[in-house]
C-alpha cells in the first residue's frame, strides 16, 4: 500500500496529519472543527478509558450524567470563570425546525428559548448547581464523581485530536470538608494522570503547578502534567484543578460541620481527553506511521500468514491456533490478518502504519525449520526466531518494547531541556532546538506575557520538584527564588 | 430511613417517579426536561452498557464516534427523516457570549452561524454523509459500526428515564452491499437485544416488526421489541432498523460491485438507550423500592454486620474477609456496609430501596451459631443458614432468583395478554385489565389512527412468530391475515 506520509523533516504539522488519517486515527467531519473519530482511533481512545477509569475507580471515585446545556445564567456566575470560556461557547437559542412553506427547512422563529442554553465547555456550573441538592452535612462529603462526556469549546484554529470544536474527556468533579483534603485530591488525581502518561502511553511527563494567567478559569491551583513532543513543543497533557470555595459560593453550597457551624465546600475538578491521543502520536510514531506502547495497543501482535496453496494455508491456521491460545493465555490482544484479499507486503506495511507492536510473520518454510519471523515496529527491527517458547518470548518483548519506547522519549526530553541564564540563549535555544527551557523567572504575569509576545513561549509549569534557588529573572533582571519551565506549546 | 415511596395502587406514575429519586438513580437537572444520572443509577447504567458492548463486538462491530452537531441542510436531506424529527430540535444558531457592557451576560449576535446546528436527535445523516467518503468498492463493505453517545430530543412532556430531552444511547449504523445482508444484520441486532433483555434485565419482550405509521422516519422496516409493565402498559425496549437505500440515495453513497456496476449502499440503524432503565424498574420493583435482576446489580450482594463491641466487630470482619473472597472467586460484585454512621435497619431499608439481589446479616450471635441471616430482595424471604457452604449457596440463589424474576414477569405478561374478536371487548379490556390485546385488523393506517384516538391504544408490533390466521378486523370488520398486538404505551 501507498502510505503517503510527509516526512517528520519536511513538515511535522503535515506529517502529523497525513498520519492520523492514513492510520484510520480520525478525520475532519462536514462540521467545521469537529472530528469523526473512525473505529481504530476509537479503539486506542476505548483502552485509555478503560485504564483509566479503573484507576478512578480505585481511588473511590464513581461515574454519573450530567446534562449537556448549560443554562447561560449558570454560566455566569462565576466571574473568572465565564471569563474564560464565554468567547468560544456553542449556544442554543430555538428548539424547533419547520417548513417554510417552499420546500426548505428553517428554524421556527417562533420556538425562541427564553434563556439561552450553552453546550457545555466543561461542566462546574452545572454541576456546582446539582451538588447543591446533594450536600447538607459532612455526612454526605466528599463526593467523588466523574464523567465522561463530550464537550464543546468553539475554536477557530483546529487540529484533528489537539484541538477541535467537540472533543471527549472525563471530567472528575469532587467536593470535601476541608481545604486540606480537597487538596489531597487535586494533587492525587495528578498522579493518577502522570501515572497513566508515562506507564501506560510511555510519555514521560513534567508535574508542575500553572501560573496565574495559565490557570484554569476559576481555579485557585491549577496543577498540569506537560509532555515534549518530538518537533520541541510542549504538550499540555493532563489538567487538576484546586478550586476552592469559588464554586461552591457562586452557587451557594454549604454543609453543617461536626461542630454544627455551615462552611462553603471545597472543590476540586480534573480532565483528560482525546488530546492524549495527540500526545501519543507525536511522542514516539515516525515516518513510516504509528508507533504504539503495548500496554495501550489494541492489538499487541499481529499474525500474517504467507503461503501459496490451500494446504500450506490448512497448515498455518493449526499452528496460528495453537499460538493465539497461549498467547491469549498471557493475555496478550492479538489479531490473525488472513485476509485472502491483499498480500502479505500490503498487510506489514498497513499494521506498520498502525503501529502494532510485533509482527508474526510465517511461511511454509519457516513451518518446515520451526521458526517465524518477528518484527518489532518501534526500532523496526527482524529476526527469525524458534517456534519453542514464542509466546513467552512475545510477551517478554512487549515489556522490553514497553521500557524502550519511554527511555527513548525520556532521552529526547532530557536532550532538549536546556537550563539557560540569559534571554539571549533562552532565545537561542527557542529558535536552534526547542524543547523545555528552564530559567528563572521574576513571578509577573507582566513578564511572562512580553515573553510570549517576543518568542510565542510561555510558562509551562512551575515543576513540583524545583528546589529554591536564588536567581535573577532572565528578562527583567528581577530576583527569582526558582527556575519554571518555558516552551513552545501546542 | 424513611422511604417515602408511594404505593403503585395508589398512584402508579408518582410510585415511579419517587422511587428514581429515592433510590438515587436519576433526577431533575435545572435544564428543562434533561436529567442527572446519580452515580448509583449509572452504575446499572453502565453495567448495561458492558454487557451490550461486549455483544456489540462479538458479533463484529466496532465503535466509533462522530459530531454532536448535524448541519441543517444534512438533516433535510431525507424526506421522512427531517419530518419525523424537525419538531423536536435543539438548535444552534451562535457561537460565542459577549459582556454587554452593562455586566451581563448575552448572546453576540456578531457570531451568528451561517448554517443552524441541529444537536443530533439520530446520526443517519451525519453518518451517512461521512460513510460516502469511506466506501468505494465491495471490498470495503460491511461497515459495522457503533457509537455510544448522548442525543438531544425536545420533548415537551418528560419523564425519568422514560422521556427525557437528552438521554444516552448506542446506535449502530452498518453498510452492506446486499439487501439480504442488510436485512440479516437489523434482525441479528433486534436477536441481541432480546436476549439481552430477557437474560440479563429478565424482562421478557416481543419481537415483532412495526406499521408503517411507527417506523422510525426514513426505515423500510422496523424491528422491535416491546415490553409489559406492571400497570399493563407496553414499553418499546429497542428497534432495528433496515433502512434500505434510503439515505445511500440521500447522500450519493455508491459502491463498484464485484462484477463492475455502481450501486447504491444498504442500510441498517439500532439503538436502545437510558430508557432500559425505565423498563428494568417498571417490570420488576415493588412499593420497598427496586428490585435488580442479579445478572444486572452492580451490587449482588449486600453484608451487613451487627455488633456492639469492637471486639465483635473485629470477629465480624474477619468473617466477613474470608467470605468476600470466596464469593469474589465466583465472579460475585458485593459490597461489606460496615458504615459506622447508620445502624442496621437504616441500612437494611436502603438496600432494599436500591434493589440489592440478596442481604447477608451477621452479628455476634450469629458467629456463635456459624449461621448468617440471608434475606432475598424479590420475594421478601428471610433464612437464618449455615455459614458452611455459603458462597456456593449464594452463587446457586443470585441465578434462582434471576430465573424467578424473569419468570414473574413472563407470568404477568401472559395473565395480561389477552385475545380478543370484538372491539367492544377490546375496549373492555383496555379499561378494565390493561396488558396486551391480540387481535385482527385490516392493515390500514385509518384503522389504526381511529382506534388510536378513540383508545389511546396503538398497534405495538405485528409479532414476528405471528401465524397467517383468516378472521376480521376487529374495528372494521374488514378481513384480515394475522393477528397484531394493540396497547396501550409508554
Amino acid at each position: 500500500m501507498s502510505k503517503g506520509i510527509t516526512s517528520r523533516q519536511t513538515d511535522y504539522s503535515q506529517w502529523y496529519n497525513d498520519l492520523v488519517i492514513k492510520a484510520d486515527l480520525a478525520e475532519y467531519s462536514a462540521v467545521r472543527g469537529c472530528m469523526v473519530i473512525k473505529p481504530y482511533g476509537y479503539a486506542i481512545w476505548e483502552r485509555m478509558q478503560a485504564i483509566l477509569d479503573a484507576k478512578f475507580k480505585e481511588t473511590g471515585h464513581s461515574n454519573a450524567y450530567f446534562p449537556l446545556f448549560i443554562p447561560k445564567s449558570f454560566f455566569s456566575k462565576e466571574a473568572a470563570h465565564v471569563e474564560g470560556f464565554a468567547t468560544e461557547c456553542a449556544v442554543v437559542t430555538h428548539y424547533r425546525l419547520k417548513n417554510d412553506g417552499n420546500g426548505q427547512i428553517v428554524v421556527d422563529e417562533t420556538a425562541k428559548l427564553e434563556e439561552e442554553l450553552i453546550v457545555r465547555p466543561t461542566s462546574e456550573t452545572i454541576i456546582w448547581n446539582t451538588y447543591k441538592g446533594w450536600i447538607e452535612s459532612y455526612r454526605d462529603l466528599p463526593i467523588l464523581v466523574n464523567q465522561w462526556a463530550n464537550v464543546v469549546r468553539w475554536e477557530m484554529r483546529t487540529r484533528l485530536f489537539l484541538r477541535t470544536a467537540e472533543f471527549l474527556w472525563q471530567e472528575g468533579h469532587t467536593a470535601h470538608a476541608t481545604k486540606q483534603e480537597a487538596l489531597d485530591e487535586a494533587t492525587q488525581m495528578l498522579e493518577v494522570y502522570a501515572d497513566f502518561a508515562e506507564k501506560t502511553l510511555a510519555v514521560p511527563v513534567v508535574k508542575g503547578v500553572k501560573t496565574e494567567s495559565e490557570r484554569f478559569a476559576g481555579a485557585l491551583e491549577t496543577y498540569c502534567i506537560e509532555a515534549l513532543m518530538q518537533d520541541g513543543k510542549a504538550l499540555q497533557a493532563g489538567t487538576s484543578h484546586f478550586l476552592g470555595q469559588n464554586f461552591a459560593k457562586a452557587f451557594d453550597v454549604k454543609f453543617t460541620t461536626k461542630e454544627g457551624k455551615q462552611e462553603h465546600v471545597w472543590a476540586t475538578s480534573w480532565g483528560v481527553s482525546t488530546r492524549l491521543m495527540g500526545a501519543l502520536i507525536m511522542s514516539h510514531s515516525d515516518d513510516q506511521g504509528l508507533v504504539l506502547p503495548p500496554k495501550l495497543a489494541p492489538i499487541q501482535v499481529v499474525i500474517v500468514p504467507i503461503y501459496r496453496s490451500e494446504v500450506e494455508k490448512q497448515q498455518l491456521d493449526n499452528y496460528v491456533d495453537e499460538l493465539s491460545r497461549e498467547l491469549k493465555e498471557f493475555g496478550i490482544r492479538l489479531k490473525y490478518d488472513d485476509r485472502d484479499t491483499h498480500r502479505p507486503g500490503f498487510k506489514f506495511a498497513e499494521w506498520e502504519l498502525k503501529g502494532v507492536p510485533l509482527r508474526v510473520a510465517i511461511g511454509a518454510r519457516d513451518m518446515k525449520n520451526g521458526t517465524v519471523e518477528l518484527a518489532r515496529r518501534d526500532i523496526q527491527s527482524k529476526e527469525t526466531v524458534e517456534q519453542e517458547g514464542l509466546a513467552k518470548r512475545i510477551n517478554g518483548l512487549l515489556d522490553e518494547i514497553q521500557d524502550s519506547i519511554f527511555q527513548k522519549a525520556l532521552n529526547f526530553r532530557a536532550e532538549h531541556t536546556t537550563t539557560v541564564e540569559s534571554y539571549d540563549e533562552f532565545k537561542q535555544v527557542l529558535e536552534e532546538k526547542g524543547g523545555f527551557v528552564s530559567c528563572h523567572w521574576d513571578g509577573t504575569t507582566e513578564t511572562e506575557q512580553r515573553v510570549k509576545e517576543e518568542t510565542k513561549a510561555t510558562i509551562r509549569c512551575i515543576p513540583l520538584d524545583t528546589k529554591e534557588e536564588e536567581g535573577t529573572c532572565i528578562f527583567s533582571g528581577k530576583p527569582s527564588i526558582r527556575r519554571v519551565l518555558f516552551a513552545r506549546a501546542y
